[in-house]
């Protein structure tokens, strides 16, 4: 039996805390327990009780002869440490600590939750919590956990990181007749945290999916890894709370943790292939599609209904995820033209109007899903005065279950009480149903991006450029004390990476001019080690057009430089050749405390900050995310259509700098900052026409995330 | 009696078409009239019946001897022309079409329909229709619909212009019990549209608020001017479909109406004070929160809640908003930790944690209301193990109804069976309840926008500057037959209005340069009404320093100008003084079919497209629209501040050049498009640094949008 067994699979259950008094959490933990129709042994430990709802207590665990499998814990933390002690020398496997009060109340919480940790390690036991509401296993029908009882039995997996909302979400679910294998109150994660319990959970076949509920992750590394193991078999959908800097700062206070920064957390997930949801509730509306229909295979969506309003807002929803309708062939079209009445839309929508009987839904259907210029199918139904629900319902369902198509078809069916019958008909025969046109649009795009991402991952490839001259130059810099590398050290080291820079020469001396082999216009700029705003010191001069000039120009950068800031080390003047006009970019590389470093890609120059228009990834880059991160942005329609006077950008040369500056940092994580902007793309011309690199000089601290 | 009135509280109906046969929509109405208990007269018309249901049959409207205040309307549309005759020879006041086969089916039905409004027209008669569901008046009981049974009474008017949706979401509504004073199902809009529709509601006693759902407008001056009447009353809250390309399209091909650019009715709605809801549901969302609550004066939210994550949820939601949660004063900090244990959150949101009592609830939600740090509260309830969700709902109750605040208490209850009790008996007296923290926030967020446009339009003032040398120049270059203007002979027009503009100078000769009046640097660029992209054709020279460079630029410019296009007219070399860096802004206008001219300003520059940080308004700009204006866009933020070198702009001197556009547009809407781009904006120094100005030939499209 491997750890986690003993721990949602107990043969045998020691309470420790269990209580009559029933406003506490120990009596409720035992109601629960019995109410759910646990069959293996049950141990109440409570030194003031002999018996407790007619079962025997034990003074101590001690007493117990027998073996425990699990101790849940309801006792105030302070005295956890105490019972942890006991029950690793009783040989106790696994334990669920209840009780709240460690680091989520500060410095004094987080000592105890270490001690406690350090006692757990020594006697190999692993444990839920502190700070958590318990779990559920329906398999085995234990309920433990004290917010909620128990759910109907189902194949998704879910695990929140609140415990209030673990307990309302459940409250609400029991309502709603939806169906849970495990349920898990991750609770502080002292021990358990996400990436072992997915890599267990995903194990089990009984679970088919897992539903998350997020505020942070604490070991990325290990969510990272697991996930990347259980996402090519299984769908991993995350709701993440803290998408905002004051929703962060909210997270952080109410679970003491360091949250790292939203847009991470995204581009974690996109890298090992979770999928992101955009609420808690869209939890459980991808739960339906994922449950019952196929995953779409592209994202060509056509919309067929019975009305054209709900048909318009399903329109408008793809087109929030940047998705138009697909464009439908002439031959669905001729095939659409003879069933349908002829004012029908004749575009998608397919809009079969609202007289249509069950047939012409079938029919409509069935040449729908036949098409080849479609992935899936998003229906729509209004009960209007000719509508049949229940009995178009019943055709939809029949001819699924004939054509048995590897499509996806969800239906959205908006109403109540006239469309109630054939709702629950429709989910009864796993077709997935929807209460709004946005609900399903969301959903099925959702469900592609699963797949989409799934592909990527399967067939990716990882390939990493070295250079000696770098790493040693890193070395060197770092030991002299220089964290500050000017552009021109910056363009040596991107060179050496194989990274396109416009030529650039450092002048010492205004004589080496004479000797200069360069091709005009060139631009000069100061190179100081102490003047960072080169342009606010005089220090940047454009459009030099002869030798003559720059001799002049080099004098005058230097007058300048000085006069800016009278102790600045001047190393001398670069020259460099004037770059053509082209796409304005940036790639750039930061440190995060969580995530370690991580790569960032979009729409350069002065404005980028504001702009906002990045994607994130994580070094080493692999090709198929390289192209992602591309992609991702919202210039790469203008870089692959060209913009004005500049042709359309090599994507693929694009991506391979971009897989350069990812061998670069990977090769040497004391990077602490990288800056290439602009980098200047025309056509196939790229080129890093400025740039600046900052070192760290703590070495403990370069650390690369192990994707 | 108002014809609308004979229309929504008929003394005496006519239906025309009924018939015994159940899958007809005659007969539906009949069966929803006789249903709903409606007290007046009722007349069915139908040569081919003497009896339906018990009730006398009439062959034809003539035979009826009484008089008829409405007359609904079920047959074929082809026949509603003669119908329509018959009623007016008959002398009824109103009616309803509800046949479909107008404009929606082609230019044989639009032609149908225009003949049908001709002969109403010709008999005084008001109509609701072609292509619609009816309507109900749950005030008189009157249910003269086709698509839905009758729901409770309420002081919600509802407006849908999709059939389907509104038989969906009545039956969706009478599932919920929500109560409705008036349905109205508005079709086509032959006749009667939203603008006089919603004038007429606004005016009932029981019309509280008026919800619409929208797929496009006919008479945007009717809406306009209704709209700006009702809102100062009562919200008028809209849920428009087409937000996107590929959703008007949709639209456009499913009602056959003219759409208009969505952003036109997103500022439409503004600068009338109508809200914009997100959602169809979110206008019932909405609709909880005004019927029930006070409207936040301010938009400085606090969350009150029992659990962590929810309270990150609704901060996430806030943040969407670009609201951040407000700052709480010392004082309320310290009355909190007064009653609130010592591990509380200690900030917004107030997390007064889990185990969290009924009394906490009321103490911590009566500071919050005495505070004046906040406009509004935004509760969270989930049910934890220690929670009485009913007695917290109880004591709630209580402090409002003591309290009488004029501060808004929205509550999110996040759970099932163990709230349920508790919601009911909040819904009940009136306290706003939503299910989720992001709906909550969304209704408060529009509420207190409501009030904040009402505030804008209430205090408002409009001035028109005028200028008769810019009017008779117009009047001159289209008589001329010359529509594209020059950037010298835009600025003349801009100079006029006032709008200041760096100093620019036609050269016709080379000669001129030595008696030139100038500061250098300057910028030279060719003038020729052939050439459009100067830069292009090489006719943009920057940097010169003085005229002995301006004669070397203007004779490369020339001879240029000629090498790119021989037969070009030139008119001569343009020299301006160079404007130092700034933000580069953008101020524009152009003509919508539907809106007629409308005004832009926004994030300018080359990549003014890319960015779309832009927004909308109608000449004339009022003060208050003028800078709301600037407001909207996103380099609000930057202008308010500086960015990098740049000074922060004087937004009062902005919001002056806004209306001074405005006026040009306003009082020359022989305009087409007008662009200022780059505005230059750098702390007092505003300049419009290029321009363009397309006239219009055609003197009927001259046309400005009345407000």
């Amino acid at each position: 039996m491997q750890a986690f067994d003993y721990l949602f699979h107990p043969r045998s259950i020691a309470l420790i805390g269990a209580t009559a008094k029933k406003e506490k959490v120990g009596y409720a933990l035992l109601k629960n327990i019995l109410d759910g129709g646990y069959k293996g042994k049950l141990f109440l430990v409570n030194p003031k009780y002999d018996e407790i709802e007619g079962l025997k207590v034990y003074k101590s665990i001690d007493e117990i002869n027998e073996d425990i499998d699990l101790a849940i814990i309801a006792v105030p933390l302070k005295i956890v440490p105490e019972v942890m002690e006991e029950l690793g020398k009783k040989g106790v496997k696994s334990a669920v600590v209840i009780s709240a009060g460690g680091r989520e109340t500060g410095e004094e919480g987080r000592r105890l939750e270490d001690e406690i940790v350090n006692i757990a390690k020594k006697y190999g036991i692993r444990f839920l919590g502190p700070n958590c509401f318990g779990f559920i296993n329906t398999e085995i029908n234990l309920n433990a956990n004290f917010g909620s009882s128990m759910p109907i039995k189902g194949d998704t997996a879910f695990i929140s990181q609140s415990g209030a909302l673990f307990a309302s979400i459940l409250d609400w679910a029991i309502n709603e007749n939806i169906g849970f294998s495990y349920c898990v109150s991750i609770g502080n994660m002292a021990d358990i945290e996400f990436g072992e319990l997915i890599g267990y959970l995903s194990k089990k076949e009984n679970v088919k999916r897992i539903l998350i509920y997020m505020e942070s992750l604490k070991n990325v590394e290990s969510f990272a890894k697991n996930a990347l193991n259980v996402t090519p078999k299984i769908p991993i959908i995350i709701a993440k709370a803290g998408r905002s800097e004051h929703g962060i700062k909210a997270a952080v206070s109410h679970t003491g943790a360091i949250a790292g920064k939203d847009f991470l957390y995204s581009a974690l997930f996109k890298r090992t292939g979770c999928v992101r949801a955009l609420s808690v509730e869209a939890l459980f509306d991808l739960t339906e599609g994922f449950s019952k229909q196929p995953l779409p295979k592209g994202n060509r969506f056509v919309i067929l209904t019975n009305a054209g309003g709900p048909g318009v807002l399903a329109t408008d929803r793809l087109d929030m995820w940047n998705l138009g309708p697909a464009q439908l062939s002439s031959e669905t079209m001729e095939k659409l033209n003879k069933v349908l009445p002829p004012v029908w839309s004749k575009n998608n929508p397919v809009d079969i109007i609202g007289d249509a009987p069950p047939e012409r839904y079938r029919k409509a259907l069935d040449i729908l899903l036949e098409a080849d210029d479609n992935d899936g199918i998003i229906g729509i139904m209004t009960p209007q005065f000719m509508t049949k629900p229940y009995e178009t319902a019943v055709e939809i369902v029949n001819l699924l279950n004939e054509k048995k198509s590897d499509k996806p078809f969800y239906f959205s069916i908006i109403g109540g009480q006239k469309v109630e019958k054939a709702r629950q008909f429709l989910e009864k025969n796993k077709v997935a149903v929807y209460e709004t046109p946005e609900e399903a649009v969301d959903s099925m795009v959702l469900s592609w991006k699963y797949n989409y991402l799934k592909s990527l991952i399967e067939k990716d490839s990882v390939k990493i450029y070295k250079s000696s001259e770098s790493k040693s130059l890193i070395k060197q810099y770092l030991k002299n004390g220089k964290t500050l590398l000017t552009e021109y050290e910056t363009k040596k080291i991107l060179q050496s990476y194989g990274i396109p820079i416009n030529k650039t020469i450092l002048l010492k001396t205004i004589g080496e001019i004479n000797d200069l082999k360069i091709n005009f216009p060139v631009v000069a700029k100061i190179s100081s080690p102490d003047i960072l705003h080169k342009t606010e010191a005089g220090g940047v001069i454009l459009n030099i057009e002869n030798k003559q000039q720059l001799k002049k120009a080099f004098e005058e950068i230097i007058e300048n430089a000085k006069n800016y800031k009278k102790e600045a080390r001047i190393e001398g003047v670069i020259v460099e050749e004037q770059v053509e006009k082209g796409f304005e970019l940036i790639i750039g590389s930061a440190r995060d405390k969580l995530f370690k470093q991580y790569l960032m890609f979009g729409f350069g120059g002065v404005y980028t900050e504001f702009v906002k228009d990045v994607s994130f990834d994580f070094p080493p880059l692999s090709k198929n995310f390289a192209y992602e991160m591309i992609k991702e942005t919202k210039v790469y329609k203008l870089l692959k259509k060209g913009f004005r006077n500049i042709p359309p950008a090599n994507i693929d040369k694009l991506a391979e700098v971009l897989i350069r500056v990812s061998s670069l940092i990977y090769e040497n994580p004391q990077i602490e900052e990288l800056d290439i902007n602009p980098l200047i793309v025309s056509g196939d011309n790229i080129y890093a026409v400025d740039g600046r690199i900052k070192l760290n000089k703590k070495t403990e601290e370069h650390l690369i995330l192990k994707l």
